[in-house]
């Protein structure tokens, strides 16, 4: 089992990207060549040096445990002021849209982190429409962007493109809601969306597995495009090629968050404390949590970034263009 | 712990209602007095004969496990042939009304138990008046049994109003969510509502906790009249008074179903077999559903049918004539 402050302690290796990792290997063997093998490294000290930034959105009905994932996942946490709405309050409540931005710092790295959070999504009695100021928001961020690209400032663009939205599942839904269907099919080509089914430890590992199954053939029969883990490099190791085959296979992740470290046979881990038994967080024969964090933090940060760059963002210049 | 075939084996006993238990309890004085004290026993013989029923309504969004709980409670599949609808299928469908009847036999006393269904309440993207087929619902009985009371063969009267409706809260909502409020108030003058709190297992004691106080408060502030659980009366013994207090306090039932028989500690025991532990249905401190089965079958049926017979239905008839 990882430890407590895993996450962190990785930041610095992973977030350069796989590719700036391999090139790191260089280093031992850079005396015997001219010089240009040191490239990456100039690389490496210059991204170091400006920090990197990432902006994460958070989707789904209430109470399926955004916030307390998202402090799993970054142990941070982002809510400390939050109210939470009573009946009342969620009637009248429409959809908003809240940023939170973090910078998290290890080992000399700094990360920029934002959160966008949609509460009141999926809440009312009329739904219809709901993600329409969510839609709306990561048009404007493009819009944004694609006017300080096209101004005269460029050095210091402010990217706050939303480069990838976890939307989460009711675990008792027998499959997609129509809500759920409508959500994706309304962002699918605009941000990378990875689904998860929410507070997974309601589900006994069989039903799991069934949820997974049917949701997996309604993202296909509704031609919904989730977020697609990239091809793995041919001549990556096979612990590597193993991992990402288990990554893919497990999507879409059953996760579980909790704030609370609670004790379990002698160690002190993040988890639930029921009556029958204790739910470890980051237990893999528990559920996907590492997973996501691995995917999310360690291996495809900077992937997920380039879709939405390469893909996502060019798709709206080429819509713009159109116009 | 009780044990599987609880529920049936103590119909008998408890389905003619503390009232007539009581009464039946003076037998062995009988040859002491005139007659007249054998006028419960012929009660009792002729209700025996007749035999009972009970109109029972599941209430609440998908997946909060109504059939699983009305399977557990009465240990009977009123759903062998269902068929899940996938998301296409949800997004077109209305709410729908199903009854199904089953004739349950114990020791001799038969109860005719009807479920009634109300599948995809809640499930829509815009659940605007989706509690408005089931209120119809209701009043139709109402209306039947009325044209029937005032008809002239009134000997074999079919009582098809509903004497309670188990309406399941998500354990996820942080309190009532509007479509609850919604549902309840629309509701709540024509039939005994018994809120519960669905899936309790993925919710840790101190969340249960929580939860239920909030849910009190709503339904207090809302002004939603949910089922109250008559005064216990002063001459019943210690035991009785305690188990009615506690029932009280515990309100709304948070409960957790299961059709799977699993071995928890060498017993054989209803439950569900996560990697972390076991839930036993029946351990009382696991979750409430002892408490629930109890007081449906056990304690407040005949309750439940005097109070849906004596308020609800006579508010329906005042509420015609003033027409």
């Amino acid at each position: 089992m990882d430890s407590l402050a895993a996450p962190q302690d990785r930041l610095v290796e992973q977030l350069l990207s796989p590719r700036t990792q391999a090139q790191r290997r260089l280093k031992d063997i850079d005396k015997q060549y001219v010089s240009f093998a040191t490239l990456p490294n100039q690389v490496h000290r210059k991204s170091v040096k400006k920090g990197f930034d990432f902006t994460l959105m958070v989707a789904g009905e209430s109470g399926l445990g955004k916030s307390t994932l998202v402090h799993s996942l970054f142990l941070t946490d982002l809510y400390k002021d939050r109210k939470l709405l009573s009946a009342e309050e969620r009637i009248s409540q429409t959809v908003e849209i809240l940023k939170h931005t973090v910078d998290i710092e290890e080992k000399g790295v700094k990360l920029k982190l934002t959160i966008v959070d949609t509460p009141g999504f999926g809440d009312a009695v009329n739904n219809t429409e709901c993600w329409k100021p969510i839609t709306d928001y990561v048009d404007q961020q493009f819009e944004q962007y694609f006017r300080d690209e096209s101004g005269l400032n460029r050095k210091n663009i402010q990217d706050n493109r939303v480069h990838c939205c976890l939307y989460f599942i009711s675990p008792f839904g027998h499959g997609l809601r129509p809500v759920d269907v409508g959500f994706m099919k309304a962002l699918h080509e605009k941000v990378n969306i990875v689904p998860l089914i929410a507070k997974a430890d309601c589900l006994v590992p069989s039903e799991i597995r069934k949820l997974k199954e049917r949701i997996r053939e309604e993202i296909d029969k509704f031609g919904i495009h989730v977020y697609q883990f990239p091809e793995c490099d041919s001549d990556e190791d096979e612990d590597f090629k193993q991992q990402d085959r288990e990554l893919k296979e497990s999507a879409p992740f059953a996760v579980i968050g909790s704030n609370t470290v609670v004790e379990a046979k002698g160690q002190r881990v993040r988890g639930r404390l029921y009556p029958w038994g204790i739910v470890e967080v980051e237990n893999q024969a528990h559920c996907d949590f590492v997973k996501l964090r691995n995917m999310l933090i360690r291996t495809h940060m900077h992937d997920l970034k380039d879709v939405t760059c390469d893909v996502h963002y060019e798709n709206y210049r080429a819509h713009i263009r159109q116009m």
